[in-house]
């Protein structure tokens, strides 16, 4: 009983973001939990861009951390994040493109090539300098190809 | 050559991040992320809870798609999310009570307990109805603990 009284606050909980989220237009949990996602996926690249431009001393520690995550984000199943028709028409606080959802888009292709991105980054971050700066070009490559073809520019 | 100025489009896209979220205050973009994370465990939590309630017809494929999402986002390092004096009291963006990095903070305690329970989720969900929601008290226990201690609420 008191398990079912804890699982009823817990489902009081999920209900109260969705209503707060309400307020928001549609799609505003998907599209926070999305953009959310994006800048964890930023805050660790960043830490890998500082030490790759050499504006941050490089500790292969701590790229490996932030290059393990990035993978890990990366394999985080997104697939509940984007129903179809979440664009940026129908709700612009997002700035996906109704093109994703079209016949003949390339999103599962870009997704591909941003995980083997962030797996050669992985592999690679820990090892030294030069090999951390040897896989900034590939995932520099994956995020900006769908960034280009599928991101609408905010302002 | 080609490598190095897609790497360094990269960094700057990163940095745009940044300089984005310089606007609104510090820690930003930690902020963003990991509101973004409880937003993607609250839309998987609400699966299962609608499952849990009845409201939603059980399906063992969907239920277990959620609960693994659930545990790979528990699981997800979220070290660099929560910087030492990124509260409510910094940003009021933030919901984060500074008790979390105070001496005697639970927080750890409190970290583990949600991915147990989440393991126990993963394992439940697929299984029948009965055992998803046996599950559920384990996890509206650890996210309302934590929550009621850390969480200052937004009005």
């Amino acid at each position: 009983m008191k398990k079912w009284i804890a699982g009823l606050a817990l489902a009081t909980l999920a209900l109260g973001f969705a209503a707060q989220a309400e307020d928001e237009g549609p799609f505003a949990m998907e599209i926070e939990a999305r953009q959310g996602l994006m800048v964890y996926r930023a805050i660790n690249i960043g830490t890998l861009a500082a030490m790759a431009k050499g504006e941050a001393e490089y500790d292969a520690a701590k790229a490996k951390v932030a290059a393990d995550a990035l993978l890990a984000s990366a394999n985080l199943d997104a697939s509940m994040l984007w129903p179809a028709g979440s664009d940026n028409a129908a709700n612009p606080k997002s700035t996906a493109a109704a093109a994703i959802w079209e016949e003949g888009s390339k999103i599962g292709d870009d997704s591909a090539a941003f995980k083997t991105a962030a797996e050669a980054m992985a592999a690679a971050a820990g090892t030294d300098l030069a090999s951390l700066q040897g896989a900034m070009g590939g995932l520099g490559g994956a995020c900006g190809s769908c960034h280009k073809a599928y991101r609408i520019p905010s302002n």
